[in-house]
């Protein structure tokens, strides 16, 4: 049975859910909190939760887009999850709508972490190929995908030997995607890790964007390094020094926001302050750990920022070769637990998609008006009324060891009472 | 029938939500967003749908508290609702846990708003004594109220006549709460509008900190002033000159975040850097304008700066004497709006609390141990991993009238397909 985004809430009244918890207390037997409670509740109440949980006026759902026959039959062989939307924006009288259609893929590896590296980077090619290709057919202006989409996300081991995956900006998989780039017409966004061999073969955490020409536009370092759970990324490569570029493409301007960066509001500041309009959060985290988390830090950098935000995390449950502990004092195991995926959009006026599978391969694809990031502006003014001058000078005082916080004690603190 | 904290989810599955609609697109006859889930989802969906929605570990609920019987019926007497949660901590080995009982109180006018204003504010503060007593007989050790609770929220008007609700920081409502605050051993947070009579008549949008003695501590003004849709402030008031205070309490170091500061995300970083362990934010808001944004916010500070957020609206809907048009084309109207109420507590580990009704005055308690916060930091390392001194440089660049934006453009930008 296709599950897409023709599926209506009559047709997934079907789904059944287990009562069969997993480790982390989820439940099993259900794509996503959408589905879940599209399926479990009656539609007008589904309706007021969509308007308050979704940020839907009215309640009313987003537009879906039909997508190509060839490439709805494909997801569907495979399983993949397929979702389609577009936002909604008011028409301008000055100025011409600036629509672009945008897409997130989310994947699992595609061999185990086991198999010859050469082989496992070959079955990413393959399943991501698909993938694109169904991307490209489909029209999608801009296409990213998640971090480190060219490999297991392995930073739980500690092991070095997985720096072996890293390459050049200019390397095999951005040679890959050029292609693909260019057959379609479109810009991608590449989450890598990166081996910069001009700097004495220093690791980093980048994405590197591609042209609709299949150029190279630039590349942007990851801001924020992770020590955290299983995520022993500062073991393998330090903070980036791109700083918060904004690449203006021929669709659009865009940034990414790798991963963990998304915990930091000042970065998501930054790239708004830049003129981002659409602010991609390629990501790898695990369900015990973040999921509450996901979706409102990515929305509340939409509203605060008056940009789109597009969020992937990967699928399924990596497990590698050598067993190994997490520093919470339990026993060695072998997974990094589960990326539940959730990739989504989020937009300026406080709207959000639905969310891809919690557990399967995805595509989403979403029409976007990019003037709805102006009209935001306009209406609520956060740039206007931000006050900057305030907080630059607070940054400044605050990097000095001296610091001295702005504290007011009641005098009579430690008076007993009467 | 009593609707309080001690009702389960089978006791409100005879809930009812009626299909009839508001203006603003939402539909009548539910309490909050958790009541309408819990009655209409079987309850280990209701149970996965808490864990990914309220943050909660497994989706175990939090714990309820055990209230005087006293306060529960004098509030199922004014059928104002009253629900008090527990949340969770590690225990620490060198610190003993700091337990604080706080309260959030929600409330609609008293009296028509074109009744006397004397008779306006003592029907507000026969309201709130009752509330407040509650509160006190509840044990709690920090209340905070509304924004500007002493008086109708009259911006939208433009009309200066409201000005006279207007109080010096030692006024009338201060003296008011000086005196539950001290019998009560309880430290009581305060919005008001504020009359500066030492600056020559200057009104501001304040909030006055009343330690646990009775002893006004300090105040701290709104930093960030709307224009936006009926909230007219910046007709009435200026931003706020006292920076970013931390109050250091009997209880704990608590700040104030007042009503539009919630979409600042450096006004909620400002009070984290000066060391705030909860943040308060008083507000007065309406249902068409930011109720999807309400609970994304206050959850993101939370998370981002490892504090506590207490989130309070007012309730109700208030209609002013002379019609006023709203910038917005339609015709002449005499209310502002239904504001929503649905106070809510949200917690530095991305759980939150249910929030209060949507429709009815209401007193939240929550207990909290304060020692949560430095546990995330120690977790997450926020702090640590925040690059500050990129965010100092840039904000300083950004304020100069020739930024600029780093910007990356693709050099085939202008290039046809081929």
């Amino acid at each position: 049975m296709e599950k897409t985004n023709l599926q209506t809430d009559k047709e997934i009244n079907d789904i059944t859910v287990d009562k069969q918890t997993f480790k982390d207390g989820s439940i099993c037997g259900y794509d996503s909190l959408h589905t879940l409670l599209s399926a479990n509740l009656k539609p007008h109440i589904f309706q007021e939760v969509s308007r308050l949980l979704l940020g839907l006026n009215c309640g009313k759902p987003l537009e879906l887009i039909a997508l190509p026959a060839s490439v709805k039959a494909i997801f569907c062989e495979h399983d993949f999850d397929l979702q389609a939307f577009s936002f909604r924006a008011e028409k301008e009288l000055l100025r011409a709508p600036h629509v672009v259609r945008v897409g997130l893929i989310q994947n699992s590896i595609a061999l185990p972490t086991t198999a010859h590296f050469l082989d496992q980077k070959r079955a990413i090619y393959q399943k991501l190929k698909l993938m694109i290709d169904a991307a490209g057919a489909s029209g999608v202006n801009i296409l990213c995908l998640q971090e480190a989409w060219m490999m297991p996300f392995a930073f739980c081991t500690r092991e070095k030997s997985w720096c072996e995956f890293a390459e050049p900006v200019d390397g095999e998989s951005t040679r890959f995607l050029q292609e693909l780039a260019q057959k379609y017409n479109m810009v991608i966004v590449s989450p890598i890790l990166e081996r910069d061999v001009n700097h004495g073969d220093t690791i980093w955490n980048t994405a590197v964007i591609i042209g609709n020409h299949g150029n190279i536009i630039g590349k942007h370092r990851k801001n924020h390094i992770p020590r955290v759970g299983d995520f022993n990324e500062s073991t393998y490569y330090m903070e980036g020094n791109t700083g918060h570029p904004v690449f203006e493409t021929a669709y659009g301007k865009i940034a990414v926001n790798i991963c963990y960066g998304r915990h930091h509001p000042l970065n998501w500041l930054a790239f708004g302050l830049n003129g981002a309009e659409i602010v991609f959060n390629p990501s790898a985290t695990v369900g015990e750990l973040s999921e509450p988390m996901w979706p409102i830090e990515a929305r509340n950098a939409a509203i605060a920022n008056s940009y789109f935000v597009g969020s992937i995390n990967r699928v399924g449950t990596e497990v590698f070769p050598n067993p190994f502990t997490s520093g919470d004092g339990k026993p060695q195991h072998a997974d990094f637990g589960h990326f539940y995926g959730s990739s989504h959009f989020s937009a300026p006026d406080a709207s959000c998609t639905p969310s891809l599978s919690r557990h399967r391969d995805g595509l989403l694809i979403s029409d976007m008006d990019l003037n709805l990031c102006r009209q935001l502006k306009d209406k609520w003014g956060f740039r206007m009324t931000a006050r900057y001058e305030l907080y630059a000078d607070l940054l400044a005082r605050y990097l000095k060891p001296d610091y001295e916080p702005q504290v007011i004690s009641d005098p009579l603190l430690h008076k007993k009472s009467s």
